[in-house]
Formats: C-alpha cells, sequence, structure tokens
C-alpha cells in the first residue's frame, strides 16, 4: 500500500465555508431544496471543483452528478459521496461533508501523484432530502433501479413543480441513462445526525447498515361533544383515543419490542380542535424504526393489534396508511471489516453502530458492496443551523475515508 | 291558583320554525353571530312577537332585549328568557327556544284571560355564545353587574369589530341601564345540550345548578430531534409528554376525583409536526368541570401536579395560562323545589340534575333566585344542524314553564 499524505483540513473547511453560504438565511441555516436555485448554484460549486480536478464529469437523466477520475485500469469505479440538497433551515455537513470529503480524498491523491489500480469517483446525488420531492434519496433510488426515471421526473412537488421541469431549468438534465456507471464499491462518509459518538466520545461510527423505516398514518374518528355535557362512558373521544396511541409506542419500543427499536409520534392533528368540544376526529403519525425486520414487523403488528382494542374501548373507527416502509439494509461485511481495519490502524475511538437516518448508500446497496463512516453530530444535532462537528472528526472522516478508499480500489 | 289550557304546541312550533330560517345556511344549520345582521333579523322578528302581546318593550344598553307584561300589582317581575344568537351551525333550539316559549306562555295566558299578581317579562340576552365576542353570557354578565358596561362595549370582536358599534349598527343599543329592571325570579327553559335525558327516558331535567369550568392552556417545551438517530432515553419529546397529558386528564376526572368530574382535552398541537421529528412544542387545552367547587379546585391541583413530574420524567418544560374559571353556581333550591312540585303534578318523568353548559341564568342567579327546565336533547347533539327535541318534549318544557312561573308570580 502506498503511504499518503493526510487530507488538509484547512482546504476541506474553506470548502465547506464556500458551500455553506450558498442558500443560507440570515438566522444561518441553509435551504438549498431539490432542484432549487441554491441546489443549482451548489451543483455548479462542486462542478468547478470536479473540473480543477480533471475529472471526467457525467450528468444523468434524473440529475445525479458523477466525477471520475481514471484508474491504472480501466473497469467499475470505487465511488464516494453523498448530496448537496438541504432540508429547511439545515447545517452545513449534512451531505455537503461527504461530497467534499470525496473531493478533497481525489485531491490529496493528486497532490501525492498516486494513481490507483480502479477508477475512482464522487458522487453528488439528486434529492437526498425528499423535502420538495418525495421520495427522498430519489436520486440513488432511481440510480439502483428501485424507482422508474420516467415516474421519477413526472413527480408533482410540494410546491406544484414538476421535477423534470426543474432539472431541465437548472440546467441539471444529463444525458446518461442513470446505473449506467458500472460501481465496485460504494463508501458514503457523513456526520451521524444522532448523538451516539458524541456521548460517548468516539471519533469515528463503523456503520453496518440502516435501520428500516415504517411510517403510519392513523385517522381515528370518533364524535364531536359538547366537554360540558356528555358524560364521559358516553364519549367517542378521537383526542382521548389519539393521545393513547402517541403514548403507547413509546412503550411498544421499550418494553414490548426493546432493542434498538424506535417509535416516534411527530404528527397529531385533532379536528374540531376546540377548548370544550370532544374532539371527533384525529391524526397522527407514527415512525417505527429498527435494524431487524423481523422486530420491525412485529412492532407494526402490535400497532395494529392496539388499534383495534382501541376501537372496541373508545367506540371509535381507525383506518390506517402506510406512508413509507423501507427494510434494513445491512452493509457489506467485507466492506464493513476493511473500514473497521483503516480505523483500528488510524487509532481512531470508534464503535460499530447502525444508521438510524436513510441515506444514499442503503440504495447503493443494491447496486454493489457498500458502507458508510460517520463521525459525530455535536450533540447529536442535525437538520438544524446549530448541526456542527469538531474540525478534528471531520479530518478523522476523511483520512478514514482516503484510506479505505485506497484499499478498495487496489 | 288559576286553571290554565296548555301551551299551544303548534303555534311554538311555527315560530321556532320561521326563527329558525333567520341565518340558515344550505347545509340546514343556523349562523346568529351576536350582533350580526341575522341577529338583528332575529330580534326583530321577536320584537314583532312582543308588540303583537302588547308588552312593553324596554332595550337596555348592552342590548338586552326586554318584553313586559304588567301584573295585578307592580313591583318585580317575574322574568322567562334565554338568547337569540347561535354558534355557527348550529341548530334550532339553543336559546330560541326559552325565549320562544316565555312568548308562548304570555300568549296562553292572554288567551285564557289571565292576569298574574306580579308583573311577567321575557327576556332575549345579548351575546351568550360569545363566539364574536368574549367572554360568553355577556348580556346577563353585565346585567348582574359582573361586567362593566363600558368594558362590554369597547369589546373587540374576532374579526376585528367593535361591540358598541356594532350594536348601534343593528339598531339595539337602548337606553336603558343594564340591571335596572328588578326581578322576583328568573326561570329559563332551554334543551340540555347532553345526552342524560334522552339516555334516560326523562322528559324534564330539573336543574339544581351549573357546573363551574376551568380552562387551562398548557404550553410544553421540549427539542427537535431527528426520529431515527435520538435514542429514546436522549429524547425530551413535548408530544410524548402532551400525549401523557390528554390521557392522564380521563383517569384524573374518573378514577382521582370522580363523582360528575369531567375533563377534556379539546386542542392539542405539536410542532413542528412531521413524522420524522421528535416534537420541540406542544400546546394543549383541558377543560375541567365540576358542580363542586372544592373538587374542582382539587382537579386543578392534581394536574398541576401531574405537569410538574412530567418536567422531571420527560425532561420538557411546561407553562400554563387560565383560559376561563368560573365557579359552579347552585340554584335556589326554594325555586328548584317549586319546578319539581310542577313537574310531579304534570307527571312528567323527570330528574335533578347540573348543567354542564353555561346560561345566562347563572349569573342571573346573582341577582335573584333563579333556576333552568331542561328538556331533552335527541342523541344529546347540540351546536349543530342535527339538534332536535321530540315536539310532544318540548310542549312538556313550555307546560312546566307556564306552571312554574303562575305559581312564581302568585
Amino acid at each position: 500500500m502506498p503511504e499518503v499524505s493526510r487530507t488538509d483540513l484547512h482546504r476541506l473547511q474553506s470548502r465547506l465555508a464556500a458551500l455553506a453560504t450558498i442558500g443560507a438565511s440570515e438566522g444561518g441555516g441553509i435551504t438549498r431544496l431539490a432542484l432549487g436555485d441554491a441546489d443549482r448554484e451548489a451543483r455548479q460549486l462542486v462542478l468547478g471543483l470536479m473540473r480543477e480536478l480533471e475529472l471526467e464529469i457525467r450528468v444523468d437523466r434524473v440529475g445525479n452528478v458523477f466525477g471520475i477520475r481514471p484508474g491504472i485500469e480501466e473497469g467499475p469505479v470505487v465511488m464516494m459521496g453523498s448530496h448537496l440538497d438541504t432540508v429547511r433551515d439545515g447545517g452545513p455537513l449534512d451531505g455537503s461533508y461527504g461530497v467534499l470529503a470525496g473531493l478533497e480524498v481525489l485531491r490529496t491523491l493528486d497532490d501525492a501523484g498516486i494513481r490507483t489500480r480502479r477508477p475512482l469517483a464522487v458522487a453528488v446525488f439528486t434529492n437526498e432530502e425528499g423535502l420538495r420531492y418525495a421520495p427522498d434519496m430519489m436520486g440513488s433510488l432511481v440510480f439502483a433501479g428501485g424507482l422508474d426515471l420516467d415516474q421519477a421526473l413526472a413527480t408533482v412537488g410540494e410546491d406544484g413543480s414538476v421535477f423534470g421541469r426543474e432539472l431541465e431549468r437548472i440546467g441539471f438534465a444529463g444525458p446518461h441513462a442513470p446505473g449506467s456507471i458500472p460501481v465496485h464499491r460504494y463508501l458514503e462518509l457523513h456526520v451521524e445526525q444522532g448523538p451516539v459518538l458524541d456521548d460517548e466520545h468516539a471519533v469515528i461510527g463503523i456503520v453496518e447498515g440502516v435501520q428500516g423505516i415504517s411510517w403510519t398514518e392513523i385517522l381515528i374518528e370518533g364524535e364531536a361533544n359538547h366537554a360540558g355535557t356528555t358524560p364521559l362512558r358516553r364519549r367517542r373521544d378521537a383526542g382521548y383515543a389519539a393521545a393513547c396511541v402517541a403514548r403507547y409506542v413509546r412503550d411498544l419500543a421499550q418494553l414490548e419490542i426493546g432493542g434498538d427499536q424506535l417509535a416516534t409520534c411527530g404528527v397529531l392533528e385533532l379536528e374540531p380542535g376546540a377548548v370544550n368540544v370532544v374532539p371527533a376526529r384525529a391524526r397522527l403519525t407514527v415512525d417505527l424504526r429498527n435494524s431487524r425486520d423481523d422486530e420491525l414487523k412485529l412492532a407494526e403488528r402490535f400497532l395494529d393489534d392496539f388499534l383495534s382494542t382501541l376501537e372496541y374501548d373508545e367506540q371509535v373507527r381507525t383506518s390506517t396508511r402506510r406512508l413509507a416502509r423501507t427494510e434494513p439494509v445491512a452493509f457489506d461485511a467485507d466492506l464493513v471489516g476493511l473500514v473497521e481495519e483503516v480505523v483500528t490502524e488510524l487509532d481512531y475511538p470508534c464503535r460499530r453502530m447502525i444508521s438510524g437516518a436513510g441515506h444514499d448508500a442503503q440504495w447503493m446497496a443494491r447496486v454493489c458492496p457498500s458502507a458508510m463512516i460517520f463521525v459525530p453530530s455535536l450533540g447529536g444535532v442535525s437538520h438544524s443551523p446549530r448541526e456542527a462537528t469538531n474540525p478534528e472528526h471531520l479530518e478523522a472522516g476523511a483520512n478514514v475515508l482516503l484510506e479505505a478508499v485506497l484499499r478498495a480500489a487496489d
């Protein structure tokens, strides 16, 4: 294995700072919704960096951008990457870090005069966040063949815009068929977006997989009644029933399933929503996550059972709609092992972990052996202007990526 | 006691039907917000009926309308009454029934050639519902000296209008000082607006008092977090905490206080309100009612205690604001006894009960011995286009009112 210089933290930081000005608001948050003007500007900045590195640039029909660095031999690429779009008022690292660290790896190799056996590539995937167009991780999903291209292009956004037209408008409707680049390995470097590494003073998270996600929308129909004249036993209180569900899912996760089962009720709305009226209708959502699909299925069944009991006990009607369902993804054991080997040699405090958030890597895992590298999020904060990572951890992550890519490419 | 004819159901029904056309929408609901054009039209219809009965009409400065029928002697009046304003999409009986039944009583006495010893009166109180201008029961509250007239006139409505100006606009800013009519007894006939009489196949509710009401707005502040990356033990979940409160108040009412304690959570809102974000903030309301003030105070204290425990257990911050608080009102025992005597003689199935809703009678009880008579609401429905009462029950209520007024006036 060749001996190379470490990545240049100062250079990486200055590029992160430059990218963070695009879509920045006065309050410090960054908003670059997919295919908006800020997304275009961010993509153009990255294209400029790719040109500086004399990469072969390929843009596919769903707008994914690839910068390819030739290897000594031709063949499938070792790909790094992530995304440039953000949530509303997001932070400077989610997605951006993975893309710019990938480019920093290539620059470091250039500076050291190293050419790898296999070609390398840095990918920018389209619409990872999914705020403007559903589903999220759309670019990698189409790349992996999980969503039809034409269907993606026809997607109508929350603002009424059409994905395909916006893609053309910003000049990123490329000529290449998504998925037409053969990939040998995919490695994504990302901030954890949770508190585990920060809590445990670990520097690198070796990501073994991504949790499965089950989103359920629950509608509860009861009966509006006067809060002062309707005896409790006579009520069909949709609000009370909804509160029971929201409270239950915590017990479901902690007591009934246990392990790493998560459950969240993020939406709960009541109608008519007046102080003195027993709610007639409730809408709530339940977000269930688990790295084991058997347990996730069990959690879904327990939730269904609870709703059946509730219908009987509270004389309400319930209906459910599955808003999203992804199976847990296990990353390639060999590639995860390679990352762990690198982290151990570089002597960074680390832990193996499961990603709680979805990432492009989970779709790339359908195409080729894939894995992820996490660095700590200070306080576990992400999707927020307060999203931050210690500079030495940003550097550690980039160094692990560099070493892992070198080994995967030789 | 003179023997009189029963009230005329057909006449009462036709007048209810005529009044119900004012403010009626195509969907069948009636909307006559206080001091709006429909309220004016309804008041004019009633003024016309009062003139037919040759009543002495007095309008006071808060817009309360009184039609007075002289007695054999001068002195304080025996007053019947209720209100003509409605909620949005309300029904044909709430308020209207009490006013028109009062006029029907006077018409019946005219037809029978009966003059009572004391004068009689029918009152139309302004803004009972309180939808457009807070507080509700404003006309009777000002009449009873519980709210300053000038303050009432200066009230700015939910639509930005000023109460006093709207009162002048519709021509009901009368010259008389509110409260300037001496009242001997006040009797209000009303639909129950709850299911108790209908459930028990009772025809008349003998109302002993009105529940005390305590409205609390609760704000809960936690921390927004990613639903997939934040371990359950690390969360400060304002939504979960709110659900715990909404679920607890049912136990508070049924198990901890018991008796006739009621508790309702009608409003529950979460922020930011996304499927995959742990809620940072929650706003909810708790409506507590009890006919005993000591128990109502205890319920308020239990709720406060629960919030303190919740702050500790869930690491959230809570703050509360009292939106409304009225003490329970006990009606005059002698007048309630008189009503019961009449109902027993007329042989209607009946029960003593507490009013769960607020009524003008609770403010009139500050001025003079007062009581109320309830008739069943079909299915307990009120504040709805589906509000209805069996015709024979409407007739029974008017007959009880007639007999009770005759006894109170002699």
